[in-house]
């Protein structure tokens, strides 16, 4: 199978190029860039040298769709609402990974991304690329879910679709490295501010709000709301997420990872924790893994569900070849079968 | 007024040094360590070159009592409850920093501590050390409270006072720096096991959850417990802590930061951010502020309360040494009213 | 005495404020920005809140003149030579942080700045503030070294002054942190590229070379070269700088480290280690410190000089109010007299 | 191919099983700890689970030389200079990571190691696993370079072997990340003290420096010593090394880069920056290579070499492999074929 890459020079498109490399079944054939072009892109990361030495090209899907058979859209949001709209005209397969094409509620793009949508018909036609759920496995488009919204939506999934949780009562505090802000330049990515640092951001506003509801409804339809905060932590890579929701009825920690592994038992990437046992984020670092540690606390009946993935792994590159691997029909572990690294 | 420290070696010994020296009515006559003597602490410390000479010597009551006016105690949990006993009978004042006279509950110390507590007696004559919430001001014997027991109690006293939260649905996150967990060496202080790495720890059972309910109760007598989860992040000091309720009745951003604002009007290291701003950790390090941001979420009823303290300054040295102040009618600024260091 | 900062929300304005708050003789009567004004910089710098709230101004040197004694600049290099003229002119002092008045030399500038030098009469007006080495203690206009050049040039003096080194083998092999490259966002800034990093920068090439040969050449004038390289390490702030060159004759460890001794024994900012120690970086940040460990090596004859100080201390501000209490006539401590904060 | 692992707990062992596991010819039957044993390994190491479940065994040479084809030794040093005797007396392959069949020359170990030496038959009996200098390739002992020596050694032998260097002017500098200093706790490893710092140790007394001279001494036998100096900079992994020497002649940039080029046409791991560039740590972590850059400076003569390798790789598990490779006849590749994680 022929892949291109639009968007390789940011993290995420670095991350495809990286995992796709050890894909036996796929060949990255092209890859874009907006910023740049002729160049080839072991001039701009010398980590590739004399490993990738494919040129960047402009963006032109005439060119994309002859060479390849899928393309990823590796763009910052904004960007494939535009461009995706030719692909899918001519029945091209697209896995985006941008939030261009998460929110199916009209009106809901514009209120939390701040600007226009692509039109409805286009985003309706895209599965929402929560791996261990599709919809539609083997939908030719397929718009890959947010870093926080993939850790929060795992995270929740076993309790809500078993009726066990207060629904108003959920809390996630989630942490992430700063590779999520992407390459862009700002003060809040400054080495200097953000080091020896932590900082909460978008209070009440992270556009990955939204689409967390939009999936926690489809599990739980009475759900309206949830309280969810982002923070950023001085590490490069990574996703720590805390879950804290009240329960309809007391259970115990046994039962409680229990169920969850049950509830796992066939996805390879989910990781539950024994009981006592909670995940340290560098577990998953470098990895598709979505490790997770659980515990009832009798005194406030709350349960506590910490969940560690990597950003640019099962929060975004990785999931994102996983969705190509179901599309495809491949072993579902096609090029991300690799330990993480550590230390 | 003179004074000794007695664990000086530890992070917290360390900044009261540091702070005292700065301090124009107090002078640090002695300092004195459990694992190493007859050195001077330069020798062992050699960013005080030149700076702070003074020997280290072992721990004799009579002594520290001979040549001071009051001794403070930095040492681990575990030491004090032998050590204070003579100071006390004495009547000679004490600060204490560690946990040993802080859970005033029988029983209490012996659960969450895991050891014997010291006699309950001596227990009840130290006063909680929340500096802007004395009971009994001019108490000659203080128990310091812990870090995160501090910035937890400074974020909810404003709420809890005024009964404005749902009892039973706080919900606490809080993330240390690794000098919270002190000089011992350890797994989760080492380096290549610390750095790029979160690890939530003690789940459900850390020692300043009873810290916690029991002085919130005092705010909100019919609190029985609150969920309170302690994660260790790749920075060297602070504490950043994230607190989450329910409202009894909905607020406005407004009212809510002018609640706090009024609350905390006179307490000169409680600086409350204004409407849509939020602390970063680093603004208070090195220094004896608070500062808590906040926010109301219409959609989940809930405050969300981001509290930032420097763990060894508010959240240790610096507030035991406003203690100090408190206790000997100084300002409460000496010694602690220089800038926080940034970046 | 009075003040006033020009450039004050860069980081070595903000680290004069914070260090000449502390400063019992000298207070600052205003700040200056060229890129904003109007606001309270506490507004722009939240960990200034309720400490210094003077507004930020922007920059008029006839009412500087009428409010001041003294100005600092703290600007990048390329805009004091424009703004000092007025103030020479006017007889004014001026203590300059940046690179506009150091080089001496008719065409280095241009050379090694790649822009147009200030007029030379100007420049000869400055006094080069290597502030134990001054050769007009009270001119009235100081150009304050560069950090780099600082500990260069104090990693050597003793031994050069003495006529002991080999002066074609000096290598230097500096390393910074992150915050030497200032608040102004990049690439080699951005949080993702530098932690976990690190990089050699500005290869033969840096600024810093000629003033460091300009100042060793007054010690040994027939010093020509010397090879010295400049790295970003991930932290934020120090300088960690190693120094190796031959000797024309043997000397032993114990020699060696008296004979920097007895040169800096009445430099109370200089700290000499004992034979067989060596600083680390972080026993000097938040300081005027600058900390010295030797080494003589039989089998090389090489000595090997470990220096350390604070980019923003020693390296920047520290210095430069050394230099304002050296102009002013008050003891050089004044101001200065902190612990370094440990850990 | 089937290998087994003793020491795996460790970090060189660890990374053993990461790279062993991506290679197709390869496989690892057993893995061995002094300290822990019967668990299954990813009980101790969660990122594991799931994935490598093999039990950690004893240490027992009768039952590895049963089951495998070859063992690495991934001890500390001191370890194997015990356990390999019976393995080489069975003419059993051993590719030892540790220092303890280094050093060739009659009372080396002594003096840099402070124990006693293995016997020196044994010693003789082991190729110094350079990969892109092995003397015996197809040995079935090869002792392993250390990760700075492999990185000095790599750095120099271009323009030793052309005697293109003035022998007695050679300074490196190294630097090293925490994860050289192994699992053990120390203080020099603990967050607190290693964040944000930089030390320079065992100066002048590395056991390094003779493997080094050892070795460039086979490439220019009137060397006679080196100044090497060894420091810890706060990164997890990574060596980056800057080595000075004088020149017998000038040399311009593009020669220097053309020779370096020509020298390492065939050695795929080594990579030589083009003229101007220079390689930053990162762009080699998690992978075997060893990327090079060069500078000349005509005022001082000198050359500037700057040369990454990630200390787990290509110092240590990496190398291992590609000596395997060596051995085995296999391509040098297999395994190592990985693109480095960036960023």
């Amino acid at each position: 199978m022929k892949v291109s890459i639009v968007g390789v020079t940011g993290y995420s498109g670095l991350e495809l190029l990286r995992y796709l490399r050890q894909h036996p079944l796929v060949e990255v054939v092209s890859i874009h860039s907006h910023s740049m072009n002729k160049k080839s892109i072991d001039e701009v990361y010398p980590h590739l040298q004399q490993l990738i030495t494919l040129p960047l090209e402009k963006i032109d899907p005439e060119e994309i769709m002859k060479k390849s058979d899928l393309v990823f859209f590796a763009t910052p949001s904004g960007i494939s609402k535009e461009l995706a709209k030719s692909f899918v005209e001519a029945e091209f397969p697209v896995i985006d990974l941008s939030g261009d094409f998460r929110l199916k509620e009209l009106g809901a793009y514009e209120t939390w991304y701040g600007s226009s949508a692509a039109p409805m018909h286009l985003i309706q036609k895209f599965d929402y690329g929560l791996a261990e759920y599709r919809e539609v496995p083997h939908s030719k488009w397929i718009t890959n879910p947010g870093c926080y919204a993939t850790a929060a939506e795992l995270s929740l999934a076993p309790l809500l679709k078993e009726g066990k949780l207060s629904l108003d009562s959920i809390v996630i505090d989630a942490k992430s490295g700063i590779s999520g802000a992407g390459k862009g330049l700002s003060q809040t990515t400054h080495f200097s501010e953000t080091h020896d640092n932590m900082t909460l951001y978008k209070m009440n506003s992270h556009q990955h709000i939204p689409e967390i509801v939009q999936q926690l409804k489809k599990w739980a339809p009475a759900l309206t709301a949830v309280q969810f905060s982002t923070s950023l932590i001085p590490v490069t890579r990574g996703i720590f997420l805390t879950a804290y929701a009240k329960l309809t009825q007391p259970i115990s920690d046994e039962e409680l990872v229990q169920l969850y592994q049950a509830h796992f038992e066939h996805n390879t990437f989910i990781r539950v924790q024994e009981v006592g046992h909670y995940p340290v984020l560098k577990q998953v670092i470098g990895s598709n893994y979505c490790d997770i540690g659980l515990a009832y606390n009798t005194q406030t009946n709350m349960v506590t569900i910490v969940t560690v993935i990597d950003n640019l792994g099962k929060g975004a590159a990785g999931q994102a070849i996983q969705n190509l691997n179901i599309f495809a029909g491949f072993d579902e572990r096609c090029g991300l079968d690799q330990l993480p690294i550590y230390p």
